[in-house]
């Protein structure tokens, strides 16, 4: 950190601020120049922040020089981390994509939805059971039920699954069926939440918030990876802006942002950023054009019918174009889609009706 | 709701759309123009959302022509809403002031601190004991612990007591004790939350999320109040954008609007609007003149020492003359502040050291 | 400025940004830390800036420790500037209130209204002849004969005319005839545009860029003083941001931001700022009480039929009711409106219509 | 458009509305619902905008249905606008890229940069000579002798120039040597400019305000296209938000978005956009990926001794690098660069110290 001293300070204010640095056991290096002292604060460590000494007597400003998180940071692990799901690897050279419906609506629904994603190239299912709703009189999801469900679309199809958990309440049912654990834009800075997630061993795919800085976003990992749950995948689904043309605004700068700060998995979300099926295929191939490591994308087979979110939805038809333009830009950056399984014919026998 | 078709919808997609409308028990009210075609839904309710419609062949917009909220709206509850509390009324032509530090840190730091916001003026006394941090390795707050010096603190000088919950757990402990229930900015989305405190009879404070729109914030207070829960007291905490000279920007907008939008109370909050102590009495001055019902401000007795947001604090002796200029302002504004109640001498005795 | 370099930067590299500071007739304090070495920039001065150090190899930040900003600065001018204008001050413990059209829009109006606002209470009288208008195709403004209206405007009443100037080859026109020369906020950087105003003595009235930053607005007003011109007021009129009930929002924090870093005068246009008549009032109070030292705001005999702004205008008689609201807080914070002149009854003689 | 009134309006102030719409030869279409009346405007035309009706009494809200820009519409003209320039077309199936310095700082830096971006790739030089710059005491471009550099430039590589134009008074001189009139950020909402430049029939380069919506920049194309100037290419270049990790947001939606609502070709400025020349390449892939029509990209010898945007400037070789990538991700979407013509060895020939 280094701490500015406004002009005027006096030789005592100075002192102060130095013996304040040095009651964190840190040591401080000080600058005297012609206008202004400037301190540095030598042996920085994570449990002091700056507003430890912003509110000192003639402290103008107090600057960090290293990032506030640890363990999310590049710094300290150079390498990508790259972690082994079910049937492909996220953060590594290959491009995998996660596909579902905004809500699980009926067995019927997600089984065949399952099925319909899976021969379009997806490599794991999202559905969500939980919705978080700005209103209290919409559909709040179709809760434990849908786990169920799930379960069975994952026997049917291989596909693991991918599914937002809005409390700690919901957590022990989840953990039981649940691939990876989807913490949700309006949850990023639920500490208690991503606490609980952070005991947990499950993968999780951390969405920012959507007026959360990109600090905010790696700050909120950190409090997952500091419970020692290192799988947590990032995920960039648009900010909120002064735009309204869109639902939100992707920040595809992000992309290339986090790569370089964080050695974690980064992903985009294009059905949230953009808000309208129209504009997601264009987005998703920006996205892995600039570098994102999985794409997260909403598919209903019925959107004008869709309980939530059927304006920004891809058709199964619509989404299956999707990967093919996606395939492309991926092998133009060098990088490829997850390489597909065979499904073979039994396992597609009479399933949904059965 | 209206229903905007593109030019070029076809007869039969404005018939489907009709179709839908009247499945949900609705019925349509078409105009046909010479480029589009427009339709009117009629017998709007809470339960329908434009997005089922949104996503229907060829319709460029649905608009909702009411609110989405019903329970907060001034429309079906024209008189404001005034809610007694312990010693003052919120929400009426008196101006109450909650004071106290971000984070309890001792019994005797807010024992001290309730003497003093008390002989100052407060008329309620504010201290986190779970702090929503944004790093994993600051000071999480005391835990339970702080309620029974809040306690203690209520006992001694008879102010009510608000404190924030951050998770549904921590609901149990605090019913007993805290007389408001505040859901901060990071959990205005939090739904899960939000239910919970609406199933208790305790008046809430509820935050406006940081980059949540008006609307947002009436949503929130909706799933409260649908809980049959009707004390909720919305606060203005400045929200994010491009500035940066100021920790948020203080909305002060939002205090007419909201006014005019619902009858529930509205406070400000300007020392999380502002971040730096030095302009925390203007902005609280500006809120009273803007229409606000109340202010809520952190008080610290050694803002530099202060375990959190201590750059945001004012000292007892700058919120008391914060408090002698609001006084002011309100008058100017017909409104008063809460009367002052004799604080007895024997209430002061040898409390703290005891 | 203080350079930061990255951790791992080599002797080499540091020396390197030594010499260029030094090539600057700077020159260079070095700290060397654990991490990190930072090194102070001594003697800084305002032609340097952190873009000539920040691309040197191994820099990670550069950050700047004085404002980039030396006229405008109250660093360097402690003392309030003061300007006198046409019977009012403006900088001073008065309070002067600019009323008028959005729009000139014709002689019997703009006679009319300029009667009618210094009646209830108007210190200058502000009116458009040239419209910064989004649609090429909406009304531009009635142009230069529009100077001639508002010059018997000020002959019948008294009050100092304010227009805005939208383009230099307006200039030599305007300069006859006008008081006060406003910028407008998307003009704010037209660079072109302050450098001529700045060679003007007409004081010029500078409106904040929709989504300039406070910084921004004093380096925009420093080209107006670097240029000789020294009776530049700063006017507040809301930014754009993410909420969308209110045409901008109005960032109250920004008068005592900016009555902290600068000595030029700062009033506030609640009708931009919030875009809605009925939410003027409301902001013009808080405007007051949080320390500016004028109010600029539409009126218009008959919003409805206002060519542009209507929504935002407020009639005379909602005007004249503001205004006595104004003074109320303005007095409660120990200022005043400026005293009102007698209108001698021979000055309204038959003027309108003769 | 549409006109919703508020509940409880009289019949009476319904008939004042179809009145003012009538005045302005449209026909209403009125639909009573249960709650509130709603007027469709019938044959809506682009002179009378909402601002006409919204502040009539008990108006609640005016919806405009039709786009307020006419001649950029893809409404009015579904096919994409092509322009030939100098060797090149944009808004084809081939992708220009424009590459050069920020500023012209001498004749030998602009001749070796034009011949290093040609030899690398680049269809066009872009140079400013008159630069827009925050603090008047910074480097404000080399002015009208650039111009001269420039057509040299120009002469020894074949490659057009683009030039920004900052002011009607600059105008004349450039005529002459500039192919492309850029219109900066800052001066996207300077009318006069607009117009001034809509009078040339030189092709110009629109970019985004960093505040303006999508709908703003569509409004200021219109301000050309209404001067019958028709070659208008518009540029995303960042927005401001919230983020602080880059100079701006760039709006990846922006592309598809104006791509759906206009003919006119679109590029994307990734060194603004992103302001730090290491993401550069991630977000130029990302906006050809998207569907940009062109790439404009700030080049430099030498960025840490550019006079200006040294951060955000790549060398010749990062250049050269990101025009290879570019070219498998333009492959990759069906597009391509366009095809490079041969550089004869003569042309090169002891120009530069000639």
């Amino acid at each position: 950190m280094i701490i500015i001293m406004q002009p005027g300070a006096t030789e005592e204010q100075v002192k102060n601020v130095i013996e304040h640095i040095e009651k964190h056991q840190l040591s401080a290096h000080t600058s005297i120049g012609v206008e202004q002292t400037v301190i540095g604060v030598v042996g920085e460590n994570h449990d002091v922040s700056p507003s430890a000494f912003e509110s000192l007597p003639n402290v103008q400003a107090v600057q960090r020089i290293t990032e506030p998180y640890k363990l999310a940071s590049r710094r300290f692990h150079p390498e990508d981390s790259c972690f082994l799901l079910d049937g492909f690897t996220i953060g590594s050279v290959e491009i995998p994509i996660i596909a579902g419906p905004c809500s699980v609506e009926s067995r019927q629904q997600i089984l065949e939805l399952a099925l319909a994603v899976k021969e379009a190239g997806a490599n794991a299912l999202r559905g969500g059971i939980y919705k978080p709703r700005q209103s209290p009189y919409s559909f709040q999801g179709i809760g434990e039920k849908g786990l169920e469900y799930l379960a069975e679309a994952k026997a049917l199809t291989g596909l693991p699954i991918v599914v937002e958990v809005m409390a700690v309440s919901q957590l022990a049912a989840m953990v039981e069926f649940v691939d990876v654990l989807q913490i949700g834009t309006r949850n990023m800075q639920n500490f208690d939440l991503l606490r609980a997630v952070g005991e947990t061993r499950i993968p999780v795919l951390l969405k920012r918030g959507m007026s959360a800085t990109i600090e905010d976003l790696l700050m909120a990992a950190e409090y997952i990876l500091a419970g020692g749950n290192y799988r947590v995948v990032l995920c960039e689904r648009g900010i909120r802006t002064f735009e309204i043309a869109t639902r939100n605004t992707t920040d595809i700068n992000a992309v290339p942002v986090l790569k370089s700060l964080t050695h974690l998995p980064v992903i985009l979300d294009p059905s949230h950023s953009t808000g309208h099926s129209k504009y997601v295929t264009a987005v998703a191939k920006a996205a892995v054009a600039a570098g994102a490591d999985g794409i997260i994308v909403e598919v209903h087979q019925d959107p004008p019918h869709a309980i939530s979110d059927g304006r920004q939805s891809l058709t199964p038809e619509a989404f299956a174009e999707m990967v093919i333009k996606v395939k492309a830009v991926a092998e133009a950056v060098d990088r490829h889609l997850v390489p597909s399984k065979i499904l073979l014919p039994k396992e597609m026998n009479g399933v949904i009706h059965g």
